[in-house]
């Protein structure tokens, strides 16, 4: 799970990523377009040309001229950061699916990010393989806090990864809770990665880098500022299987979280609280309205979301304990869907997952959660082709 | 609202209603049936003159011969009771349509009971027009003690009944909410209306009878047991608008009353709590399963229901305040369901509800609720023939 730093702050094509993450502000789809259309390089090139029509030309003019994609680089990598753009092997690629949903498409914040600012120990492709963003109220009552800790306890032993804020409040204490445990997580934030913000949570920052990650879509330097929260949260959500909201207040920013959550399709928890608590009225009204189901711990979460199974997996699998006596065919341990998504790779070459969902009959969002368990278990492999068998399951 | 006893023990139809309360154990719908067919009396003579079909022959055989309806009446009597009965001006006719339902009536329990042994100031009919059942656990918490009196409180200060069981534990904060409140509560009873159960309850059986109504189906000296709790909890769903479990275990009594609520067809909810607490286990149970919806709060009932226009309603034409300048017609203050009834009823003779409903263009069900308030208000009045306009009406 540890990744390895190597990349070079002169590299043209990381350089031209370091430039499109900052000549815009935050989500921008246009941007994504273009990329997507001609490669980072030429993108970065044509923005700095100007020109561009006025739906690019507009959220990139300000900034179009400054280029401080080395000076980014080099200010990253010397804090043992990297990039990781779509072209890395950690990007989270099949979390960005999330994005391409078509009513999500509908929403005009509902943008994958450019690339990732990330400092850390683990990837964020395999350590959201399975994941749960735990958020909530900045000032929680000792209830919530207890309270939070156990869910995010019972969430990280099962092999769940916990993703939240980084925040003052709950968000911390789920953080904490999974750093207690030994277990990774993941802090998205709403600043550039060179940013102590809270400014009070310097050493949970650092002790998340040792052993989680922390990763931004924001460049070096950028502020903390509301409309970055608000994007930041979309993030959260995207990276996570269901979105468990502890203790939020009437106006609790967790509420936005869950709200991305809901919009991108994914299971959205609240637990709730005594009655007489203010802490607890946005987890009560979420649960009233049906935006949010009720849950009590953290084993109903596992069961809801059927979590339990697949981060059980990603357990045995980076416990690097040898299978036991008749465990010993490479596909034991698969579900039935992983299994007739790995029986469908070819040995050779590649599949799309489009064809994989084809030749299994398995529906396509399946498909991908299959592949990241087939990835992480060293059964599949992703080359330029496509999907395949990787060669110890050949 | 106060009622006067005027029931004589030797009233040969009465005396037919109070032997069939007591030849069978609590429901049976196929007494209930023979009683619709040939009245009270020619039904109590083919009972005790044995000879039935098998469906009526086994649930009256063990007491047929066993006529203490003299005695039970006398006693109830003295005690300053009366035996209420669909022949009673005050039998909650509307409230037992409920049995009526169709999905209701596959269910073997769900029958009304033949008669209401009662003791009260208030008319049974009257009060549960807009109410309420607050039940849950014997063994509450101290929060569940203060959310239940601030819960019932606000219900019955919005002109509410609240229903409940007289148990130990919520039960009994929500009678003393009410009572507190110098509202009207309504106590039903798994045993005879002449036992204190449960003992501790004595004083506070007392004032429920001197405020509020006690009732039960069973004649007296019926002692309580686990199967009259049971049937005794569909009557306290059945004379109520909605059913709110403000804090119950696993397994509390409770969850029935609940149950029977949702049989029925009414709005059933429950009050969220500290998921450290397993007292309020069965609550968030209810609440994930959907069995119940969350609610906080009393206003958040009222709104719901919409008991909120109804039972103010209530307060009003109780409160004997005359109508202010302006608000001279008699009509003033109902509104467009109640105004549409209103004006489909006949000036003399009598209308059906179906026929009431065919007419008005207003469903069943809201027919019933609209009469009720009409009936109340002094506007309609009910006769052999069916609802006419009350004379100061027409």
């Amino acid at each position: 799970m540890m990744t390895t730093n190597l990349q070079d702050p002169r590299d043209p094509r990381l350089r031209a990523w370091a430039y499109l993450s900052r000549v815009v502000e935050g989500p921008c789809r246009q941007l994504l377009a273009l990329i997507n259309q001609v490669g980072p390089e030429d993108a970065a090139r044509a923005v700095q040309s100007g020109g561009l029509p006025q739906v690019l030309d507009r959220p990139t003019r300000a900034r179009r001229q400054d280029d401080h994609s080395a000076r980014d680089l080099e200010l990253l990598i010397d804090m043992g950061g990297e990039l990781v753009t779509p072209d890395s092997r950690e990007w989270p690629a099949w979390r960005m699916l999330t994005f391409d949903q078509q009513e999500v498409r509908q929403d005009l914040d509902a943008v994958a990010p450019i690339a990732l600012w990330k400092r850390g120990a683990v990837s964020i492709d395999e350590v959201s393989s399975s994941a749960v963003a735990v958020v909530g109220t900045r000032a929680p009552s000792s209830y919530g806090e207890q309270c939070t800790i156990d869910m995010a306890c019972e969430l990280s032993a099962a092999g769940c990864t916990i993703v939240s804020g980084a925040a003052y409040g709950i968000d911390a204490c789920a953080h904490r809770a999974a750093l207690a445990g030994q277990k990774p997580t993941v802090a998205v934030l709403a600043c550039g990665i060179d940013q102590v913000y809270p400014s009070g949570h310097d050493r949970l920052l650092g002790e998340i880098v040792r052993k989680g990650a922390v990763v931004t879509e924001y460049p070096p330097g950028t502020r903390p500022a509301r409309f970055r929260f608000l994007a930041r949260n979309r993030l959260v959500a995207a990276l996570s299987d269901a979105v468990l909201v502890t203790e939020a207040g009437k106006r609790s920013g967790a509420r936005n979280t869950a709200r991305w959550g809901r919009l991108f399709g994914k299971p959205v928890y609240a637990m709730p609280g005594p009655v007489t608590s203010v802490s607890s009225v946005g987890c009560h009204q979420m649960i009233r309205t049906g935006e949010a189901s009720l849950v009590t711990c953290g084993s109903e979460v596992l069961s809801d979301t059927g979590l339990r199974e697949r981060a059980a997996q990603r357990v045995l699998v980076g416990s690097g304990i040898e299978p036991a006596d008749g465990l010993d065919r490479v596909t034991d341990g698969l579900d039935r869907t992983q299994l007739r998504v790995f029986d469908s790779l070819p040995m050779r070459g590649g599949a799309g997952l489009a064809e994989i969902a084809v030749s299994s009959g398995v529906p396509a969002a399946s498909v991908q959660a299959a592949l990241a368990v087939l990835e992480i278990s060293g059964l599949a492999q992703r080359g330029d082709a496509g999907w395949r068998r990787a060669k110890k399951a050949c």
